[in-house]
């Protein structure tokens, strides 16, 4: 039976990808899309949800829009990463479908609470400023949520500081609240995804697949490798935010590690680090309810990625 | 006009009172009151609020509860003020309303905005968990709301530690958003409300009103002066929180002055205080939005309490 | 007999008067005048102390420099205040005594240790880096000292924020470390220190002493007024150091509370603030080595101040 | 010619192993040891230096004490690590020579001022204590020393936390301070020192030695294992101390990558990291004066320590 999911994030071009392969792979069941505040405004982010998921034919999903701004910190955004719009470098489709009424914080609380317990997984692309609000709104979500898989923090790796990554460090309050909180999580960091470069050969098959999905990708990574370079230092673009479905999807695309991680919301050079406690022997899923991505399949996450967009045709 | 009020509480034998004072003064017109985990936890203060309201006969005002502790930090409260039910020391009716389903955050938000801009004024007596989250969730209730009259911190005096205040140091986080806010704030600390002592003479008026409802009043305050003698060093309990319903019924009862105040998060010694900058002249209400509390008329705010306590019967 | 002091400053305008009214009362023997970098750099400020002795004709009292930067913390001076030369306003005199050799720490360090025990006390009116860096270098000095009679801090006022004073924000560590050692410290800090005023009325008495000296300090103060008018909202200007030694020479000049006063070192806000709790009764000296001044006697003051211009003639 | 270094150490097990590479091997003069407050009290560790010191036959070699304890922070000692003496599991020889008179601090600035700039290398192996003294009591040391070569720290790897390593953790103001002058620092930190497992094989080539010393550091081994077993969860002890000085011998056996580094002092879970900036390529000598230490020739390493004992006979 595919996993039912709530993908709450910023798109941001690497969100779009974990948009389609979410929409396009079958053991995926993507019951709602909420959007926060975080690469770029709520309204900008907003948009590009609903534009990527009219691109993937996928109007039945329905997009909350939630915070738009961190809890405590002054919002700050990563334009120079994916420029003005927050999904610089191709032409957005006009969304047909309405984006809904409901705050995406409400949603998120009223469709864990009124589904099975142990059935909803959260899988947080952005700042986790929406689930950290719910989960202060309603504290009984942390039992029925079936598991947390986000996109976030290193534990030996920072991209927007020398420790920290974009989406932990401009809420760090809310991430604090998320990672204090008894529910299992999947951290993937950027130790992970910096291992899922999208190389030319990467962008060449996705082209091969010959839609006009497969170019808005291309097109995509286009931007997203020239920000990278200009910006980070880097060849070719990390695609993070898809590395978190791809592992519910398929557990052996990401080695993980069970260890503490905690997040410091105090530090002057350390603010918004996922401290992750590496030593000694690993502990068990009952002794510690955090666990880190390590190791990237890295063909078989993009041949994930590649199918969903094939398959969405 | 009566003055359309929301009550957000954590009673507390001070917030018992403040509950009687916005519903006994023809000038206030109490449309709701939140509850908030603060004095005792959430589920005591909510009953003890309900309790209180039916002891006033005032069935019908909808109580609606919020958050359970508070945004960041882990909870602490004043048992050894208030006791174990945070009401100990009298006999509560059992409430006959039954508690209203909606979330305190989400009433408070729907309320503001579908009444007038400019309509609706918010009294926080408890930690200001419930006004951070509605202000994370419906940014606009800035501009819609009247202004924010809270009693919390002082710019002199702490009570929870050298230099801060219980409602706000339990929460400082909550503290620091609503401060950061920019509507009329008229922060009523302990400058102020230590200076609302509840005197043998001023209790034996009280019982002079010769109600069953004035002498559980005078059981609300033999019990606080009890624990304010054990454990704060004081005399007589200053009764903190309808200070600041006074204020709005009649803004002669509390002298303010005009000054930036904003929260301290990160201080060892410090956090949590309500940092006032009282350096040079006073600004203006357009330069700065936040005003502190300074001077009680110490008759006239029990004249006010003593009447409401009559006129409820 | 006379207290043997030694006087640890950045002069500065009103470390000069201090200098003059030590130098000038009987009451005590200035055993030596050490340095440290504070309202301007360690070089001006040495400079400044040698030529304030010089025109006092107190070329028997030897200088020793000290540290040139705080402990942890980037220097700032305080231009604004005491110009770029520390004493802006008046000419100085060529020192004819040459510099001492030793650096002050190891300076004060061994005074301290070559003096009876309880002989010896400590009057710093810049920041505590000197000070803070002898009881760590040698530990024994603690209960060697008689006492610190310090110029710092406040616990109701602030001027270099909204709540600390610029000596000890400016090298907090520094404070933390001379707060948190046994010996007896007196706090004269800003709540005292804004009570003497160099009023007019003051200054032409001042002038009144006729001599070359009392025009030198009257030129200081009107440099002084102009800066505290210009940068700090001020009429006239606090004369902050030499309130220190007037409580040395009589302590009836100045009324003391004591109470436990901490330094705040990692506060956003609050950083560098005297932390003082003043809840609860005066403890004694037994329970409290900290006491805070409170009360200036304003014509006792100015009278030592003004006798000690003309003693020295 | 043989290098000079000054020893700046808290012995400690690996600390008196790098004592006995420095006075064993020929390319190392070792001017002067001076002892800090650290893994035990300054009393016992400057007994222990001085013990070590007899035990290797050098006591040409002066021994000054500095500072019981750090700058800012309460001491705290590593006895789980190092047991109550310091150097438990071994007996240790009356030493015959006194320890020097002045203090460490000013044994440092002196010997650094009256020798040719660029002779002098400071190898700190324990807090950072005395370094951060001399160089605020002297900031001219700085340009004058060759550099700096410390244990301490951990870019990955932390063991007196998640994430910081005991030497800098428990005085990171020192730490801080050190690491923000100019001077030349290579920091080998935890990712170097624990490759620099004793092995039950390097211990028994070490006793291969067959002298006296070589059964005391084998002795010294032995308990060092099993501390490090029962506390931190290793097989074999890490002898981090004299990785420092085998660089300094022979560069070969240290890998390094320059980077930026600076101390964190204000965090709540990352109190005292070295926080590395690894992003980007590696910057120039010219660029970063701070350097970390990332691979070990383990068997260079040994060879070397065998050796010193060897030689020293
Ligand atoms: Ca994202
Ligand atoms: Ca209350
Ligand atoms: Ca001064
Ligand atoms: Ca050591």
């Amino acid at each position: 039976m595919a996993k039912k999911i709530i993908l709450d994030c910023d798109p941001g071009h690497d969100d779009a990808v974990a948009i389609l392969l979410a929409v396009g792979n079958p053991n995926i069941d993507l019951i709602g899309v909420t959007t926060v505040g975080g690469n770029q405004s709520l309204d900008k982010v907003t948009y590009n949800a609903r534009a990527v998921l009219e691109k993937a034919h996928a109007t039945d999903i329905p997009v909350h829009a939630g915070c738009d701004r961190p809890i405590v910190r002054k919002q700050e955004v990563a334009a120079s990463i994916h420029g003005e719009t927050g999904l610089d470098g191709v032409e957005l489709p006009e969304p047909t479908r309405p984006l809904e009424q409901g705050h995406a914080v409400n949603w998120i609380i009223d469709t864990i609470m009124n589904n099975e317990p142990g059935t909803i997984t959260l899988v947080p692309t952005g700042p986790l400023t929406n689930i950290a609000m719910a989960v202060r709104m309603e504290p009984r979500i942390v039992e029925r949520v079936k598991e947390v898989v986000l996109m976030g923090g290193g534990y030996h790796v920072g991209n927007w500081s020398a420790v920290a990554e974009f989406n932990i460090k401009v809420d760090p309050e809310a991430a604090h609240i998320v990672f204090n909180e008894a529910w299992p999580i999947t951290m993937v960091g950027l130790d992970l995804t910096h291992q899922a470069m999208c190389t030319p050969a990467v962008q060449k098959r996705i082209e091969g697949v010959g839609t006009d999905l497969a170019m808005f990708v291309s097109g995509l990574m286009d931007f997203f490798r020239k920000t990278y370079q200009d910006n980070q230092d880097f060849i070719d673009p990390p695609v993070h935010d898809p590395c978190t479905v791809a592992y519910l999807i398929d557990p052996s695309v990401v080695k993980t590690r069970r260890c503490p991680v905690d997040i410091e919301i105090h530090g002057e050079l350390t603010l918004g680090m996922t401290v992750a406690d590496l030593r000694g022997p690993e502990p068990s899923a009952e002794e510690c309810h955090t666990q880190v991505a390590t190791k990237l399949d890295f063909d078989k996450f993009w041949d994930l990625v590649t199918e969903a967009i094939r398959a969405i045709g």
